[in-house]
């Protein structure tokens, strides 16, 4: 089995599962409770803490633990949209974020707020000054996505987050999902005040994430309740699931950084594999873009049809996010950047993990290469 | 170790931590992606909410995966209001819930909605009459807890359920975090439309829950984002959790019904080691109350020291709710049952589970007999 679909889940790492189930079976206390059996887990959530905050470049209580990505945008978007709702209701973001971010805005629209959505160039960026000019007096918020979930653009958070001093007023939040454990990025320095991640994209498990949230940056909870996270995300702590996120982060950017070359050297080979094919473009841009997501067409051919048969081979890719594959809709990333509809529909998505070999690499464009051939003499 | 906080959190069954690890690592799909590793994860998912549903005695359509009770509660309540704000703008709710009800119920306050918060009797109980009585024109929700997690008071959602009947409008929500698995809700039966639990209140693990929501019921997402769970609660599915939950649940469901004549016995072996004290007053009711849930008050004592002296003898029990132990305010139920400030803040709470035995019960009611004469003579 070759498994190229690591941008929709990871499979956990072993160490992350053992210590889950250490922490589990012997610190089940409620973090809540008074009595030392409270204490001890409290002691390892306040470890884990720690840990992703270092990891992510920030201050243990600006971390906020929560059930995933989704639950992180959502908790940014309205939490700090309702919370600043008297300073203003207009946000912006762009065309090309994941679904839970764009559906959360459109969520706030039905709740009177008013949402720009940024369009992006043909090879997927969204322009620094684009996102100057659309700020109004009563912007109170910008959500940009790191590294684009469908085709792997990285966006220039950094620049975006300096050109937003000159707006104090205005929260910047970036999603962070795919970026996270792959890709440094200075969160200070960029001048973020909120920035998402979500566990089971670095091999920790389903249900875990965080929120950075900057000193200082109110929210209105999603999740009212016991006053646990600072009261803004209440609910019993998931101890054992931060435990291992926090484990699979630290994992994960240690993997990333020292086989970097190496994960270079996977995609340049099923890149390299498939340049040689008229029938395939490639849509992910060769700059500004992450190593391990390459999205191309293969002209002709319905995605659908071809994913299945890559995976009769053995071989598992995506036609786009996990999320929207169900849909049978083109990838919305591709469409604002101007693919027409026709090959949008032939879109399959790449994507790989540290844990990919390079012998995988060869076998999969191998068999791409294959299955243009096998469908193209179906079809005749 | 005696361990009677389980209305804080229960330790994980051994068989449900081996589920969650098997899923875990042999079936780390995401449910939605296309391909057959995404399928064989959401077929297990599709299981574990076929067998959630058939516990709760409802259609699997109608059960929706959370993040715990806390998330339930407020996708019922915010869910709910938001969606049918259109009809009106009253909630009714009670004065002793759940901090994740009350305080969900306090920011709909904020966004513009009104709450009467309905009182209880000396016994804790709430009248279905002034449910009744409370019930306006604009209406859109009741929302009742159906065990009170600090004195084990079951409410009468089976009579408040029929009264509702003639109010077709008002949805019914009820917070049974406390009695799943444990005591028996026929949920149709009484009319409800709304009804959370929480994974790890019955051996499942922290950050897994599942709310119904009966056929046509309207809620607005909490977490917008993919298209998860009927779009109602949205991000990748914690399908390893779920299955744990599940198993979870019907482990629970069958031990407490095999072993209620012994939890019985248990509990009453407690109750009459304590009822020969006169320094103890007993909050909860002789009837209509959990089998589990034990609170009472040590008279000239402060709970916290209370417990920490129990905690020497190696017994863990709690103050009041775990979510509230921290905020050092005596309980708000016994507030509202009319105990005094003064005897609230000396309240314990014992809840067991139903892998406690006599012998614990026996040495807990003698420790707690021996702690209070020597805090008495320390006192002296």
């Amino acid at each position: 089995m070759i498994y190229f679909d690591n941008s929709a889940t990871t499979k956990p790492y072993k160490e992350v599962l053992d210590s889950f189930l250490k922490v589990s079976a012997g610190y089940f206390g409620n973090p809540s409770s008074l009595h030392g059996i409270g204490g001890q887990a409290e002691k390892l959530l306040g470890q884990a803490r720690s840990q992703v905050a270092r990891l992510m470049g920030v201050k243990a209580a600006e971390v906020i633990f929560t059930s995933g990505g989704t639950e992180g945008n959502n908790l940014a978007l309205k939490g700090a949209a309702l919370a600043n709702r008297g300073r203003g209701k207009h946000i912006i973001t762009t065309q090309i974020e994941h679904d839970s971010v764009a559906n959360a805005a459109r969520q706030l629209e039905e709740l009177g707020f008013e949402v720009t959505y940024l369009p992006v160039n043909k090879e997927g960026f969204i322009d620094t000054a684009a996102v100057n000019a659309a700020i109004r007096d009563d912007t109170i918020l910008v959500s940009v996505i790191h590294t684009n979930n469908e085709v792997g653009t990285i966006q220039p958070v950094g620049e975006i987050g300096q050109m937003l001093k000159d707006f104090p007023k205005v929260l910047f939040h970036v999603d962070y999902v795919q970026g996270a454990g792959k890709l440094p990025l200075d969160i200070y320095g960029s001048n973020i005040d909120l920035c998402t991640i979500s566990g089971h994209k670095f091999h920790g498990l389903k249900g875990t994430g965080a929120l950075f949230v900057r000193d200082g940056v109110k929210l209105l909870p999603l999740l009212s309740g016991g006053g646990q996270e600072g009261e803004r995300r209440n609910g019993t702590e998931n101890v054992a699931g931060m435990v291992a996120m926090a484990k699979a982060l630290r994992m994960s950017s240690e993997r990333w950084e020292r086989n970097m070359g190496l994960i270079n050297e996977i995609m340049g080979t099923i890149k390299s594999g498939l340049a040689e094919m008229p029938e395939i473009i490639i849509h992910t841009p060769a700059e500004n873009s992450a190593p391990h997501i390459l999205n191309f067409s293969v002209k002709g051919f319905k995605a659908e049809v071809f994913i299945h048969a890559l995976e009769e081979k053995g071989i598992y890719v995506s036609t786009t996010s996990a999320c929207s594959s169900r849909k049978s809709r083109p990838s919305k990333t591709l469409l604002a950047m101007g693919v027409p509809d026709g090959v949008a529909e032939s879109a399959i998505r790449i994507s790989l993990s540290e844990e990919n070999t390079l012998a995988e690499a060869k076998a999969a464009a191998g068999a791409i290469r294959e299955t243009v051939k096998q469908l193209g003499e179906v079809m005749k």
